[in-house]
């Protein structure tokens, strides 16, 4: 296998060679960490590279690994063992520097881990280093002016999307074998979608952010980037809250293409369609198509309330986003030291009336409801819609055009996310194709509540049968 | 026992009286209801009498109690069982008239009864009638512009306080043997501690409020008033989650006041009698004395954050209430239908800001837990304080002189109860005293969170111990 075939191994292939004695944990971290050097510059996913931290974690990951079995120190603490990851830059980690992004934090060294770290490193991961993100997590470009944009790999005039870009941009890449980000209206999914690579978002009381710099606390998620859904799935599960009778997901990789004579999935008729790129339109479609020919059932469905949750998901984040900093006692003293875009948006929710916030909650307990109910009616396992309306956009893109009209940007790429949050339903994004300009086009797929498992499989059996993934060059 | 000794006996006494076949329901109903056509315009306690219910309701009482013991027929519901009561009239009633004191809700007939009243009627209560209230329970006046004002009854040209003045008063005069009211800012205490009786507001999670038109979402508590402690107990038991290890609230009239040595009260060192009439400073401190001498240890305590609880306390309530009249579609779609000062408090409702409101909610955490923290560091079973700062307030006073200043008067009275709404604990209100005019002074007792058996045992042996009760004479 080259390096470069390497580098984008799955996260399952990896662990076979390390357990044949093929590959030792220190290379694999040394080969990623000469790979950032190389490519990091072109790129900007990483804020921080904690190239010494890394290579003590492998080196220990190898000493229990490769310890003989049955002998002292030998430890072998599962798929995720000496597999080499990086976090998003608003994930605390002891000791290393989190910034979130922002200026405010740019020497802030957190004195514990955020419990998903904790976890991950309990399960033998190797922290490679800290992504790039939209200041504060709190926008959708990763266009960050304190510590450069990241790019997309795919086309390095175009932004990987956000607000964890610095993580996707790193997976799709080849700059790790996973990433935990966050998502409070599309952050893990977007940048997902744009850069060709699978971003799960949990559902409610699934996945801690204690130890997360916060953006909305009703609607931020935490979840992994991965190349695959099956990646998606061995990352998720030492951070997963896991009913007894469910299934272990590191064992979901098992699950086969032939269940989908059995999948029920439901396209909406409204809202996710209505704005869209033909491109992407094109993409998605014959993806649904595509999984329609190879059994699965794709019946309409009509969600209610659609309409109403980029208002309240908007009223809620940017209410709790303000309230967050002016607790923190950042706004508005510090303001000059955000980027403009991020201190509009802190300034906008401070005119969110505390009626319309109640509203807001109200809008969220109704569409919850409403849209199980619609799933339930319609006797689906799953909804199926694009990620975004638009391939990756051009750095500095302020509004889209579709069509005849423009479209701000920004909006249009949280618009098909924020349903996810505000309902605190699984969602995940699955590459399913490319435009013509070569971008990655995401399919999304929602569940129900507490279907995560049922979601990651469907995810798996979607990528098995829609367009092998193609790497980026750059 | 003359007609006007028995008006004013307690429940325990009825019920004996009952059981010994020397009163029976239909004619202590009766009794009532004469009183009530005889004393009611002056007063204006009640905006519905419901005699026929009553009358029916007595005999179907009297038809089990009275049937001979083991035959078909008799049972015995308990102390409530044949005991006239009245609720407030924003607790639905099934197909009696429910009109919150509004215009707006005058001709509204719930087609369901609200928990409290089905548990009620469970216990055997009879209901007499629905008692005004300010409208929908904004206010602590009861000077209501729909249903006229109720009157104070130890001074017909004062107000009874609110927003629960139509059960005080009626309390008070001997036109009921208990009410349930509604507390979101002192909604119970206050009457209760302008009308001489006693006034119980529990804590978070033990009265159900469904079936009550809301005034605030997370301040609304329901709790009875009562002539005496154990009579709020007995009314309080059917309606109220109990612990599996704690004592039954109709046993606790058994507590006697020999284990006063035992208790430790806490005096608030600031906040609650900072501003204060003379007279009723004097009662409160004579009336705490009294109890030290009887054995009580009391000491001082200081309460963090309470500076800081009207505001929160406001701007919760304010923005809650708004949310709820907004949602329902009355406001402001039929402005014009309210009172001048509700309106007035809604149109506020609207200025309140989403990050304000968070900022309450945490507010409102802090002070839970400092409270608890201030009590346990005190080693304190129950924190004493005025009830109001001022006794009954002339109907129409706007603004109270207190030495050499005014003070708002709805302020004043909101003053030292909001505290314990803000901190969802429990707290009552029983008499302690009178002014120089003759007009009743109140004595609070709050509780730590759950500790509502422990408040109504204190409460009970502080009745026994402060001035005898008097009735008023109008």
């Amino acid at each position: 296998m080259t390096d470069h075939d390497l580098a984008f191994a799955c996260i399952e292939e990896v662990a076979r060679l390390y357990r044949k004695r093929k590959l030792s944990p220190v290379e694999l971290t040394k080969l990623m960490l000469t790979r950032i050097e190389q490519l990091n510059p072109k790129l900007n996913a990483y804020i921080t590279v904690t190239a010494e931290v890394a290579l003590a974690q492998a080196k220990k990951a190898e000493a229990e690994l490769f310890a003989p079995r049955g002998r002292k120190g030998h430890r072998d603490r599962g798929p995720l063992h000496g597999i080499p990851i990086s976090l998003k830059d608003n994930i605390y980690t002891k000791g290393i520097r989190t910034t979130a992004g922002s200026k405010i934090l740019k020497d802030f060294v957190p004195l514990h881990d955020a419990v998903v770290w904790a976890k991950l490193q309990e399960a033998g991961a190797i922290l490679l280093g800290k992504t790039n993100l939209h200041e504060f997590a709190y926008g959708v470009t990763t266009n960050n002016p304190h510590y450069g944009p990241t790019r997309n790999p795919w086309d390095l005039s175009r932004i990987p999307g956000g607000s964890s870009g610095g993580s996707a941009a790193a997976v799709a890449a080849g700059l790790c074998y996973g990433s935990i980000g966050t998502d409070t209206g599309g952050s893990i999914r977007i940048p997902a979608g744009l850069c060709g690579i699978v971003g799960f978002k949990p559902g409610i009381g699934r996945v801690s952010a204690e130890g997360i710099v916060p953006l909305s606390h009703r609607l931020d998620f935490v979840g992994p980037l991965a190349r695959t859904a099956a990646d998606a799935a061995l990352l998720l599960h030492p951070i997963f809250l896991r009913g007894k009778k469910e299934p272990r997901l590191s064992s979901l990789q098992k699950f086969s293409a032939r269940s989908l004579g059995k999948l029920r999935l439901g396209l909406p008729k409204e809202f996710f369609v209505d704005v869209i790129s033909e491109e992407v339109y094109i993409a998605f479609h014959e993806a649904v198509r595509e999984l329609q020919n190879k059994g699965a059932t794709v019946t309409e469905v009509s969600i209610p309330l659609l309409s109403e949750t980029e208002e309240a998901g908007n009223d809620i984040a940017w209410a709790e986003a303000t309230h967050y900093h002016q607790q923190a006692g950042w706004f508005p003293a510090h303001s000059a030291e955000y980027g403009e875009d991020v201190r509009v948006r802190l300034e906008m929710g401070t005119r969110i009336s505390a009626t319309a916030y109640l509203k807001a909650l109200e809008t969220r307990d109704k569409f919850i409801q409403q849209f199980h109910l619609a799933m339930e009616d319609a006797g689906v396992d799953a909804i199926v819609v694009p990620t975004t309306p638009i391939a990756a956009p051009r750095l500095g893109e302020e509004n889209t055009r579709i069509g005849h009209e423009n479209h701000p940007t920004r909006a249009i790429l949280l618009r098909l996310n924020r349903p996810a949050n505000l309902a605190g339903i699984p969602a995940v994004s699955v590459p399913c194709g490319f435009t013509s300009a070569g971008l990655p086009v995401g399919l999304q797929l929602i569940g129900a509540i507490t279907d995560e498992p049922l979601l990651l499989r469907i995810a798996q059996v979607a990528q098995a049968i829609l367009p092998v993934l193609r790497r980026p060059r750059f």
